[in-house]
């Protein structure tokens, strides 16, 4: 599947700068809304933004890895969730209502029958990945039909009136092939990749460990190499990655091309986020990153992407549940821009 | 003027920590939102808290100070942006829109006549405080007389139904007091208490702390003591204070005396809820610390209050957007102890 990314274009940066230097503030005073405001029109190509028809995709899938025991909660987990979010009470569904995002619950692949419930949205691949410590997760025809499952669902958003879109994910055990998409797009020693996810004990964490090192190990003799930069991105996600993951590279790779701007949430987005990157790195021009938790690997992960998280307010929840938290400061810069008074019509000594 | 504060009744305190640990997530995993939760719920002494007609006062006052040459923007802009916020195109106009906030501009000291501004309210102590390089920045008692101002200002807010404050500032030239009020009451050298303020060149900041160390030494001659320990907060307080620093005290603690949640914005508002704290430490249980900038001191600051800000987003305006940017994080707090289902009713296996 390819996209057709555009770089927004710079002609219009000095002017945009210009606009918001003549706000009537000192220069540089609203810190991080200014630069948001920066991005915002240039995604939009315009002096005067709009954020328009937000809308959270939540998709869920099941893991093969799970059966090694490297999450702290089981597989059922996934579903109930899936349903619990249907009757609104769930982390996503609060923060949706707060920020008036329009939400899709998405089953991509669910390790249950989720066909007869009401607001689940059935894009089921199958149920739940391959355990990829013996095999690849997914088929190359499977990765396609996944991601262009993703772009679908942002083509009906976008169809919708939207322009921002959020993406969060419900998936136990999904930390484990984030960390591993880390280690190997960002050649970071896997262990420094690997934190607690939900809670794991130090006993867990261990064992997280060798699973996960055992399963690069195999995929190596697949590759028949260990260098890196001779391994396609498409190889690496296929064989770790989580439906609800590839769909999400889909999303966000589809509303780069149709000039959306792409709100990323906590790790397991993060490392989604770092797979479109490889796949075109274009898409970083949209992105939005949200939400940095306190784990080590989950900043190192934005450091290695030259990324500067919004907020840091120690969520580790998943469900995208740290994007929808940012949506207000994106909000504020986007007012900014719009509304503050320059220091002409509003009559200010301009300040130095 | 007295407060009667009392600290949150630690009585419920376990019920509402059973309440959040029973939420749908793993244990924790909202990080600060769960944090903040329980403050709001122990100030309102409730399991089901909630926000309503949330207040910002905008205290706007002049400082002798600025005739020293400490501030890059010169005195008049502050009766400017007062005239400015009542058109609505400041920096505190949007956020106040954004969030829904009930704004009040009141001139509590401005060097300038305002008195047939429609939208200032007029409590203006006088045009501007005394030169504190030389002489004390008000008489006794004016602190009385503008804390009762802040005070009062506070009731009108409550008797509307707020039940949180929002408080910025605008005064040309006032984070030299606020340097002033961090290092005598933290005990940290003054220099390392002086920043670029709105963006005073390395010159310039050279020439600051020349001025506030004068001021002191000053300050010094008249207490007939460096022993800060046997200087009373109200002498401190009085011979630095702006008037609508002042006012601000005075708000935080007749807020916290009604049990509203106060929200702290950045180096100016902290410096008052420190100088506040000073006065009664039990006001600090209401604080909500929102945002902390990029600069050294205000961190500093922040750590001598054993206080964590919400957000950090480089903003140094001022006027209260650091705390109104954090109000949505505030209300999805909120949100989460009163609309996230538990495990029980959400039908999912409880996670470890």
């Amino acid at each position: 599947m390819t996209f057709n990314i555009e770089r927004p274009g710079e002609g219009m940066r000095g002017q945009i700068q210009e606009k918001i230097d003549n706000l009537n503030k000192p220069k540089g005073s609203l810190g991080r809304l200014e630069e948001l405001a920066m991005q915002v029109c240039m995604v939009q190509q315009t002096l005067c933004p709009q954020l328009s028809h937000p809308c959270h995709l939540l998709l869920g899938a099941d893991h093969g890895i799970e059966r090694e025991g490297v999450s702290v909660s089981p597989r059922c987990v996934t579903w109930q969730q899936m349903i619990n979010f249907t009757r609104g009470g769930g982390g996503v569904n609060m923060f949706c209502r707060q920020h008036g995002f329009d939400l899709s619950i998405v089953d991509v692949g669910v390790d249950y029958d989720l066909s007869g419930i009401e607001g689940i949205i059935d894009r089921k691949v199958r149920r739940g990945t391959n355990n990829f410590l013996h095999e690849p997760a997914m088929t190359a025809e499977e990765m396609e039909r996944t991601m262009a499952i993703g772009a679908e669902l942002v083509d009906r958003c976008h169809d919708k009136g939207c322009n921002i879109l959020s993406i969060g994910e419900m998936g136990i055990a999904n930390t484990s092939p984030s960390s591993i998409w880390m280690s190997l797009f960002l050649d970071i020693p896997l262990d420094d990749c690997i934190g607690a996810g939900a809670g794991l004990t130090n006993e867990g964490i261990r064992h997280k460990r060798e699973v996960l090192n055992s399963a690069v190990e195999h995929f190596f003799l697949t590759t028949k190499s260990r260098d890196l930069s001779s391994i396609k991105p498409e190889e690496v996600i296929a064989y770790f990655g989580g439906f609800e993951m590839v769909a999400a590279i889909g999303a966000m790779l589809r509303a780069a091309e149709r000039k959306m701007v792409v709100m990323v949430d906590g790790f397991i987005m993060t490392a989604c986020a770092l797979a479109a990157t490889r796949l075109c790195p274009e898409v970083k021009d949209y992105m939005v990153f949200c939400h940095s938790g306190d784990e080590h690997a989950h900043q190192a992960m934005l450091e290695g992407m030259n990324a500067r998280p919004l907020l840091n307010l120690g969520l580790r929840l998943g469900e995208g549940t740290g994007a929808l938290c940012a949506y207000p400061i994106i909000e504020s810069s986007v007012r900014m821009i719009n509304e503050m008074n320059n220091f002409d019509n509003a009559k200010i000594t301009k300040y130095f």
